[in-house]
């Protein structure tokens, strides 16, 4: 391992990474004994890998791993990636919700992105956090658990200092406390674990995960380039990414205060920054209806129906 | 210019040049009418094009420009760049004092490092400080001008940002507001040019400057590669550096404030974090005594011998 000038087998390659997560975990109290803890598991290497390892550290923590798969209709790479975290709840023996967009909706993410003039990827993440969210809630998590890696939120965290928003740059850290019984809080395990290992560990490992990138996934953006440079930075100086992360979980006060408040959609009482949230208007404004309040009854519905320890 | 997609001939360009300079003069209120400007040349393209540039707007603006120069010491490279900042003096009209470091100190940078067993570009940038400082107090200048530009400043700030020195981020304004009588005004006023602009500005009117990089110079740093990545993305996304650098001002307060509070050495009276200042400590380390009170006096008698205005 390049960042640690490590040189392990596949026996200590595994406990290394296990034990980053597991160090990860109890550094930014992430999950607590008896937790029930809700992973968003899109079919990538990310999220398999971390279901994979939570697996294994149920027994040790002491917590309840739901797994939830979002299909958003988007043709043969969605029925691919439903085929795969298939496997994987049964191979880690977790119960998993797949929540299909063209049954809640009618439609996928690509009619969306056209009927609302919006790139997939913007309407896609508003999608995707609602409905995660709602199931979190739905299903009383104490937790959403996101396969973000090191690289991911290094990007993220520069990517919002270039443009300078400040005010987002604190929503970037490991936890993100929820509110009462409409906001989920948030979690990222794998937040001090390079994209490079998280790759290995599923090699070594023979971990089945989809290897294409979304098909309206747009490459060409700051994110990508920002992301690619910080490799080479990170290759030329090892310890780099991971030094700075630490440091910043470390100065997270220092920064300002996010400006919005969160309050509750008036339509589905979901969380939302203004008067209506952005699920209810995008579907407001794509079928004519806002959505919010059938897709909780939905969601409301798949849970009764699946989860026997509900 | 890739920045700004735009071509042009080379009276535009040095007009768009020159105009860029003054809006940042005035945006940022870096020279008011009546003010004695210090200009630290170090023989560079960025101080050479500065001077030149300042010595245009001289008129409309209605300031005095002073040249220094610190001759630090390193052979051969400090012979040229001597020669070098002689001639932009001549042909710039502009008085020019030379501070010799083998004349104050009896040793140069390279000894100095090597007595004091520090990197030299961590000796040279205590001593160039000190010296600039003090020569600007001597001269009752109302700033000091340095020739760092707009990529030697969105490094600077994202260098900062990734050793998380939060504190230390404000400290790269524009300008820096001096104290009393014995802490200078700095100012930057090529903050908003890139370095492309500047070299093309030097090539365009046969200005000299010292293209060789200092001897002592370690190219191996974080922050060489930092810039290198940061001309790559500009590149790729036109606008990026000049967008986030105002962006960034704009945000200035948001920074939390510097810890550490200006006081002055206990030794030579100069500006210091602690009881004594960094080059009383550093002269008393390699020479056996605080040389701060002897460098203040061999300025003051070299300002009064070579400023006839004074």
């Amino acid at each position: 391992m390049h960042h640690s000038r490590l040189w392990l087998c596949r026996e200590h390659f595994n406990k290394f990474i296990e034990n980053r997560v597991m160090r990860t975990i109890k550094r930014y109290n992430l999950i607590r004994r008896g937790d029930r803890v809700l992973l968003g598991l899109s079919g990538g290497k990310d999220s398999v890998v971390l279901a994979y390892i939570l697996s294994k550290l149920r027994e040790t923590i002491g917590f309840k791993l739901y797994l939830t798969h979002l299909n958003l209709g988007i043709g043969e790479y969605s029925k691919k990636t439903v085929e795969i975290v298939r496997k994987i709840s049964e191979k880690i023996n977790a119960p998993l919700i797949i929540l299909d967009l063209r049954e809640i909706l009618s439609i996928g993410i690509p009619e969306l992105a056209l009927k609302t003039r919006r790139p997939p990827c913007s309407v896609c993440g508003v999608v995707k956090r609602y409905l995660l969210n709602a199931l979190a809630v739905e299903l009383k998590a104490d937790s959403i658990a996101t396969g973000h890696n090191l690289d991911d939120m290094v990007t993220f965290i520069l990517r919002e200092f270039l443009v300078q928003n400040l005010e987002q740059i604190p929503k970037l850290a490991p936890r993100i406390e929820g509110a009462e019984d409409y906001l989920a809080t948030k979690i990222k395990p794998l937040y001090e674990t390079y994209e490079e290992d998280i790759k290995k560990y599923a090699e070594l490992n023979n971990i089945d995960y989809v290897e294409e990138k979304c098909p309206l996934a747009d490459e060409k953006t700051i994110t990508s380039s920002l992301k690619k440079h910080l490799g080479i930075l990170e290759n030329k100086f090892p310890g780099l990414t991971i030094g700075f992360i630490r440091r910043f979980v470390k100065n997270l006060e220092k920064y300002p205060k996010p400006r919005d408040t969160i309050r509750r959609c008036s339509i589905c009482g979901m969380p939302s920054s203004g008067e209506v949230c952005s699920f209810c208007k995008i579907t407001q404004k794509a079928l004519g209806k806002p959505m919010g309040p059938y897709a909780r009854e939905y969601i409301r519905e798949i849970v009764r129906k699946s989860i026997t320890d509900y």
